[in-house]
């Protein structure tokens, strides 16, 4: 990203040029931006304003520019405009970005739109639509090029050459080929075209059925599958028919795999239910923050429980409240350190699910080297600090073993919710950090009031 | 990844049949697994297993399964094998894996492995090992199929076909069309040269001169400039004088995204310098774990000297020991929130750097709101539960005011991390959190001090 040394707020022109319905120097201004600045300045605008934009602007221009936005962005843009309009924006984009948009819309919004299109692209579009996210149905286009075994190199050739436009612009590198009902037998790349004699039947020219992927396979098992074949671009993707029903790019599961890195950390940041942008509206906002943050504070206020009940042991010595929140937040450190390490281990597919005694052992060992090191350092404090070794002794002791719960918990929860079936991602939030804080509070509290006479 | 109920630890058979030397049967072992499980497997034998594996095996099979170990394995394997042997494995690699394993390499084994190669291959190495790893020079292939201008149609196809099993194992859509000094100055689809007559020169024939990227632009750049063309999949990277110098993969950048969201995941969890294999020495995950935590325990103390110097209140009003933790936890999480959502506005392009005022006012909105929700609620409880309204008017007061601070705080630093060239994601690391828990304590004790008749 270039930072850019002029502060115009480039996007109140753009809104003026709105404003004026001035649809020719709309586009030029836009033309004359580099793209990440687009897409800025059109976040940038009021929903009214876009709204308008989206209207000014030709279709394809308009899907270019839909492309550029944050999804969640596109969809709302999508759903502010009359149908028909969506309609034509919409047919403008490959079937897996008009699939992506359309899942995301209320379900009378998105029939409203689909009944504007084409039937045969709407019919293609819900397709692709009833998949998930996560498996190759949901991740393929279904613009291939195909033909039955029984073509010529020649008619092939002359199809390519009659739709010479829409093949150039489209990222085709093979033909594929199917039997009568549809079902992949084979595959030619398109400039193997010039090395076989044009009168030869697919069926003879093309090479064996291509490796293939099936439309339900899950996006760690197409992740694998690229990694198996390194110089494999695209894939075609088969019904459980061995039917060919469109193409899956490399691109894609890489994107999937991207977004799936951004969840994770948001969900690990405490953005749950959806990315933010600052440009939504300010009570969405808020809302969406605080859905996480009063469960949080719920929790919170549970782990203080044990301090709450122990009160005549803080009255006795005071200086305990000083190393409570050194040992709460320490304890959380260590314990999302190993959950990093174990959903990094699970999505890279290098431990199992069921490995837990592995996991625990692995997490053990680390934990009672960092557990002692943690408890001399924060015990050697509080004895320099307060100046009673025995108080050391008692935060010390209780950081060390509450380090090696932490660890524990926190390596093992992520391989417990994969085992489940959900996301493993979650393991990093409240619910590990709530066991954690009053596991050490109790075990800080509870070797206090043991120690009693040597701490006061 | 599917979970397989068979827990037979099958590298233990693997190590076997290498403890053997029985290549054949190491090889169809490997053969009989699944990408996900061979990649498994293989992380788990020993570091003396795994190098007299790679020696067992034909170096091009050795070389995709290089490609399927995560990075820091693959590296460590490089390193352990004789010179010869390493060199033989990476030839078989596309140009930048090898840059990349070459790159991480120290300087003195690099070179031994490095003057084993051909001399050619050696130098071109060289050459991409110097980029960056986030610019295009560092990212791109230098595998294209490049012609002068002078060149005809037919030449390029009966070179085509002379290396047809070397062209169609790559993934290989343009021929690039170069002027006498190597630059760029056109470009045509390899399936256009079925359109055009075989006589013409490529000058003619060529369509002109195709986008390109400059081979010093960085991930960020490419990212926006691949967005700006949907259909594009590769593009030509070119240096100051034009000359063309390989070609950059939509999925090389969509890869080096997905990298630097896990680091920032990584960063956010407290996994610094570097990724964690469970597979790894104990002392060295140890180490590395140990050098974040040591810094945060200090900084904790700091944060907690606030407490210390105001053991007098908490003397007097025990009951706040109870609400510190919970002050510092909620603090925290607000402000990583804030965090999360400049980290994704910088990295979608959707806020610039110097726009600290805008991002300052927004998340003051939403801190407004949020820290009296939260304020009232954690207020609520310290009223419900210790039975005094004037503490729970200042704990609720200390989380409010404490709030906004958080998310000022949290949403600005990203910023000018950014704008001073440090990667925004240490934003949301120990420092953040201290300054929020001394303002926490300092507001809470403070206010406490100062209505303390009330609240004894």
């Amino acid at each position: 990203m270039q930072e850019t040394e002029s502060e115009a707020p480039t996007w109140d022109v753009l809104a003026d040029l709105i404003e004026a319905g001035d649809a020719a120097a709309v586009e030029a201004f836009l033309e004359g931006l580099e793209g990440s600045e687009r897409g800025l300045v059109v976040s940038r605008l009021s929903t009214e304003e876009r709204e308008q934009l989206f209207v000014l602007l030709d279709p394809d221009d308009a899907a270019v520019l839909l492309g550029q936005l944050p999804e969640v962005q596109a969809v709302e843009m999508i759903e502010g405009l009359p149908a028909a309009e969506a309609a034509r924006i919409l047919e403008e984009l490959p079937s897996d970005e008009q699939a992506d948009v359309i899942g995301e819309l209320e379900h009378p919004e998105a029939e409203a739109i689909l009944s504007e299109m084409e039937p045969e692209e709407a019919h293609e579009v819900r397709t692709l639509a009833a998949y998930e996210d996560d498996e190759a149905g949901g991740l393929m286009i279904t613009e291939v090029v195909r033909a039955t075994e029984q073509t010529t190199v020649a008619e092939l050739v002359e199809e390519l050459q009659e739709h010479a436009d829409r093949y150039t612009r489209r990222d085709l590198q093979y033909a594929f080929v199917t039997d009568e009902r549809g079902r992949l037998v084979g595959a030619l790349l398109l400039h193997q075209l010039l090395l076989v004699p044009k009168r030869r039947r697919l069926a003879e020219a093309m090479g064996e059925r291509p490796v293939s992927v099936g439309h339900r396979d899950k996006m760690d098992v197409l992740a694998d599958f690229f990694e198996d074949y390194p110089e494999t671009y695209r894939v075609p993707v088969v019904d459980e028919d061995g039917v060919l029903l469109g193409v899956l790019r490399r691109s894609a599961v890489e994107e999937a795999v991207a977004e799936r890195s951004e969840e994770t950390y948001r969900a690990a940041q405490g953005i749950i239910g959806g990315e933010e942008l600052r440009t939504m509206p300010l009570l969405l906002r808020s809302r969406r923050r605080l859905g996480w943050l009063s469960i949080n504070i719920l929790l919170n206020m549970l782990a203080a429980s044990v301090i709450a009940m122990n009160q005549e042991t803080i009255q006795a010595v005071v200086a305990l409240a000083v190393f409570l929140p050194i040992i709460s937040d320490m304890s959380g450190c260590s314990g999302n350190q190993a959950v990093a390490v174990s959903i990094r281990e699970l999505a890279e597919g290098l431990v199992r699910p069921s490995e837990l005694m592995r996991v625990l052992f692995k997490e053990l060992s680390v934990g009672v080297i960092n557990g002692t090191v943690l408890g001399i350092l924060i015990g050697l404090g509080a004895w320099l600090y307060i100046g009673n070794a025995w108080l050391g002794l008692v935060v010390g002791a209780a950081l060390a073993v509450n380090t090696l719960v932490a660890v524990a918990i926190g390596g093992s929860v992520p391989l417990v919710l994969k085992r489940l079936g959900s996301d493993p991602a979650l393991a990093s939030g409240p619910i590990l950090t709530t066991i954690t804080d009053m596991c050490g509070f109790l075990l800080a509290l509870t070797l206090a009031a043991a120690l009693l006479p040597r701490l006061v």
